[in-house]
């Protein structure tokens, strides 16, 4: 299949990467050229100057770029694949952004007979690098169905969730999930460790029951050693966090703790921490 | 061996049960006789009057009561069990009780030539039922060693975490850890229904990620569903973050999302749900 990939960081590298190795014809877009170059002369393939000429011809025009504005302006903007892309060819979007700008992108897309699939994803950089991402997916059944296939050479789990904008929903509640569950594995590992306890002993018996979680199992170590220099980003976290907490308004929930989490990542960005992993927020606690 | 067994409630009644069927020789005492009764009937084994008199003659006296001040009544009590023990036997504390009884009752063991391990359990009542509980022990070695292969007859996990007071330490690590991830997973599927979004499809993808948890795979549908009459209740759930949050001005933790969720369920409380499970905190938000 012909296939245009733009955005080439730490997640949609390697994504475009499992596409061309996977026997797809890909032809790849990114901001900053030498990123695309460096790609192509590690997985082949070809790059263009603008995601215009990326989609050019294109099946698929897949997209994993920063945030709303950055999704506009490679569909719609001024170089953007919109008018490129021939009837019927379908836009991949793996940015997680509102739900709003998916709406606003899908309802674009289906005024020129084209499809647009809001498909953002879960799983991080180690997630990308194997090929083992949860891909959650919003629009039409029609165009997913044809697209299923493709996303699963990088997605374990590649599920629609429900009608534009539902991929990013589930994003966003995925997102709602780890916001307290961090926060309550960071408040029982401060206070084991204030109150003198063997960690890995209480961690063996704990992670065996009700308190269990992929957090506790992944991050109690790097948590008590204070290593945060890996993972997923607090900057990254507090875009998603504003987002689910602009919808949470819009559709009105009440997320006391996520809100709260969100001040906490404030300020661990005021310490110069805005690149550390989103298990952090232990170390506001023990101040580090 | 001879096995006194005090406190025959939802938790108690099942974890006598399997050591009187293990082929130990189990006397217990229920406060309400008639519960005694009922399980001699149910398991064979024989009951007593009083703690001490169940105590007498026993190699290991268990204890699952319902808190600080119930423990001291069964040890030290006037009817208590620790005269009537014999020199080096064990008493278990099964109680989720706070450490410094713990440690107090290990005192008044050792100066009377016996033994007192804290023993908090996790894996609620049908954890007890299966005998597939975690144990968390703490108290001296030897004798850990010697009621060890006793408390595997309902422990699948029974660790010695450390020196008296480790296990009710150990017991409020996984208190703590449990109060933040409720909280997340309570705002998450909140949203995810305000939002419209089906439910089912966004567990079957999220579960499979960095949100995954046992409350999620355990609970998301009962949640959903308003259903919150089994399991642990409110109550029991606030006794534990009391003891969480004394301790934490002791050893100086800063837990604000476990304080925050305590004022939930005190919420929870006044209107009526004091007897629902944890889980409930999403009726909180929903209106419920």
């Amino acid at each position: 299949m012909r296939i245009a990939f733009i955005g080439l960081g730490i997640m949609g590298g390697p994504m475009a990467g499992h596409l061309q190795r996977g026997g797809h014809d890909v032809v790849v877009f990114n901001r900053t050229q030498s990123k695309a170059e460096a790609w192509v002369a590690e997985y082949g393939g070809r790059s263009a100057l603008t995601p215009r000429e990326a989609a050019a011809d294109a099946d698929v025009v897949c997209a994993c770029v920063g945030a709303d504005h950055d999704v506009r302006e490679v569909t719609v903007g001024d170089e953007g694949a919109f008018p490129a892309m021939k009837a019927d060819a379908i836009f991949v979007d793996h940015t997680t952004a509102s739900a709003a700008v998916a709406r606003e992108l899908y309802g674009a897309a289906r005024a020129r007979g084209l499809h647009f699939i809001d498909a953002p994803v879960s799983g991080g950089q180690a997630g990308a690098q194997k090929g083992q991402l949860s891909v959650m997916c919003g629009g039409d059944a029609e165009p997913f169905a044809r697209i299923e296939p493709v996303l699963r050479g990088y997605g374990k789990s590649v599920v629609r969730i429900g009608d534009s904008g539902a991929g990013q929903l589930c994003k966003m509640v995925n997102q709602l999930c780890i916001a307290g569950l961090v926060q309550g594995l960071a408040e029982g590992l401060h206070f084991a460790q204030n109150a003198g306890l063997d960690v890995p002993a209480v961690i063996s018996v704990i992670s065996k029951g009700a308190a269990q979680s992929w957090q506790m199992e992944n991050r109690w170590q790097t948590m008590v050693d204070g290593k945060f220099e890996f993972g997923f980003a607090v900057d990254w976290m507090r875009k998603d966090l504003g987002i689910v907490l602009e919808e949470a308004r819009r559709n009105g929930s009440r997320l006391p703790v996520a809100a709260l989490v969100d001040q906490f990542y404030a300020q661990i960005q005021a310490r110069g921490g805005a690149r550390w992993d989103t298990s952090s927020l232990i170390a506001l606690l023990d101040n580090q």
